[in-house]
């Protein structure tokens, strides 16, 4: 992961920056491979345009990073000390101009810049370097995207046993603890976020928490999940069918929301407006008569996190390129009734939208994943 | 707990603050009852001294929201709309004086304080809220405490599920799979932290994570876990022995974390110093010798999240106070050979400490664990 390094070292050149402060861990991960979450602690990597670029961490974590991050100096602190002391102490042996920071002003905190603030009072906070490295991270080279192919593997691994699971009075809860259980079995040591399985009308509120709801037949069940793999998210939603055979009402709104699932997959070229993407699966949701119940974007990028950009929703006009991957994931929710969501997440290609999942999306998937 | 939110007014009325501003969701459910992470869109409570205070979600939640924060005025926004300029319309309806903010400066990024700026370019945004709120987060009331309680209750099962797991040959991250895997299945929906499960000389790193190491006969296995109940967490360590008779240096290094985790829990007082408290459990491993592989602090503070105020640590000279909730976990860390932690989380009473777990702590205790 050298490359991210040398390309913002190159824009500190160009746009006369003097050092770049990165505190978001992912940041710090994407350019120094070292990952960890330092919850409160500070954990920041600091780059020069000449000098070694340093990785400030706490004192438990040091070892850890000094394997990984080799072309970093490392130096770290207690807890019983004031890491802002030691960061401004570690600077001033550089002896190089530090006028002109680059902060991530999207993650940096009021307080941790008055801490900079204070102690280089001579210095410009100006330069926003969150919309720099967001801009790099929107596009995948193609180790990454093998990776990600790998994390959706594992994702369509977690949709098949997540319906092997499903059973008349089985609970949400079960089926997503079964779920993490039988992936944890197999390596997979972390969900991108919290697994989401919810039945029937809990579906339609699409930030649902899973309970004690039993499973009846003839509902739907959404599954929405996702697995961490070699540092990579994944991201994927079925609404499977548990029963025998579902009503005209249920299939009209699972097939018109699969049907804008699958024309916005189509649909997606490198060059066109993420709004225009967008506009796709709207259109056809609003033309069969439920454009209201579609209540949020289409898709949002995803990487090192579920929630990256581009944001694939209207009012973006950000073109697609080549390798940029996002989520196309509309739905319907009729609150008390029903909820229905299809998402598959992928990358833009010349060739058009290369999905990282695989798992089947017509409204038989329950019957066929567990054949 | 309306309690929070008047108290936060008394104080807007003695400091003449016009407005405060909270998108820390762990303090907007502390005055509102609304719990939820909204990951990169916004959520705030917004105060006045005078006026229904607001709540503003993401347009997902508004109807989440709307059941649990009754006192609130609610509105929310899509992703397709700026938040900002929703929320500067809502204000400007107001028709309230707001020239002094008060803001969360540990949370508040420095793109969302620059936002605000430009809408409002002559208020004052210098007043740090975050510190009265944790000022008054650091003591709990009963009801909270009777919580906190529960909490435990649920992770000393949880010790005792993975107590049961230990055989020959088992890895960490099976342990781990198995011991929230039995949480969820009774109800327990989220861990307060990434359950650590650590064998022999993993163990010395306190931070490590939990892998494919296989169990091997006359280990130390390290738990360090908690769950979220009612959006309170707990946290506890035990580091049992796996084995039939520990070695000599198993028993000094186990004996001496427990002596001074002891001690320390009896020192206790309302009324002493934080920094007071650490040097007792410091002084004991000190004496015994290894003081320099007891590398971080003595405690944290716990209440929604594990890592509150107050830090039990060398040069925090704050007094610790009846219902002042904390961790005792001193540890001796040897690398590659073995690490040792013992953590128990209770709360300050004029009694001394009351702990919130109860597992026992003796150096038998896995074969007392699995009887
Ligand atoms: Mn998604
Ligand atoms: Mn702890």
């Amino acid at each position: 992961m050298q490359m991210p390094l040398n390309r913002i070292v190159d824009l500190m050149k160009k746009q006369d920056i003097d050092i770049v402060f990165l505190n978001n861990p992912r940041n710090v991960f994407y350019v120094s491979s070292y990952m960890s979450d330092p919850h409160e602690r500070i954990l920041a990597a600091i780059l020069f345009k000449d000098e070694k670029p340093l990785l400030f961490t706490p004192a438990l974590e040091e070892n850890d990073a000094k394997k990984i991050a080799s072309e970093y100096d490392i130096f770290s602190y207690l807890d019983t000390e004031n890491p802002w002391e030691i960061i401004v102490a570690k600077l001033q042996e550089k002896n190089v101009p530090l006028k002109r920071w680059a902060i991530e002003k999207d993650f940096l905190t009021v307080e941790r810049l008055e801490a900079l603030k204070e102690a280089f009072p001579s210095a410009a906070f100006d330069f926003n370097i969150s919309t720099t490295i967001q801009d790099m991270r929107l596009v995948k080279n193609p180790q990454e995207l093998a990776i990600m192919k790998k994390a959706g593997y594992w994702a369509d691994q977690a949709l098949q046993i997540g319906a092997k699971a499903l059973r008349e009075g089985i609970t949400e809860a079960e089926v997503v603890a079964e779920i993490e259980y039988q992936m944890k079995r197999r390596g997979i040591s972390e969900m991108s976020f919290d697994t989401m399985v919810l039945f029937g009308e809990n579906a339609a509120s699409p930030h649902g928490t899973p309970g004690e709801k039993k499973l009846q037949k003839n509902q739907f069940v959404l599954f929405d999940l996702g697995v961490m793999y070699e540092g990579y998210a994944s991201d994927v939603t079925r609404t499977l069918f548990f029963g025998d055979e579902p009503t005209e009402h249920q299939k009209e709104i699972y097939n018109l929301v699969l049907s804008a699932h699958d024309e916005a997959m189509a649909a997606v070229r490198v060059g066109m407006k993420a709004s225009a993407l967008d506009a796709v699966a709207r259109n056809v949701i609003a033309v069969g008569g439920y454009g209201k119940y579609f209540n949020h974007r289409l898709g949002h990028g995803l990487g090192q996190g579920v929630h990256e950009f581009p944001s694939i929703m209207e009012g973006n006009d950000m073109e697609i390129l080549d390798g940029m991957c996002f989520s196309i994931e509309p739905g319907i929710y009729l609150p008390g009734d029903v909820g229905v969501r299809v998402e598959d997440c992928g990358y833009a290609s010349p060739e058009g939208f290369v999905s990282f999942t695989e798992t089947p999306t017509g409204i038989a998937t329950y019957l066929e994943l567990i054949k």
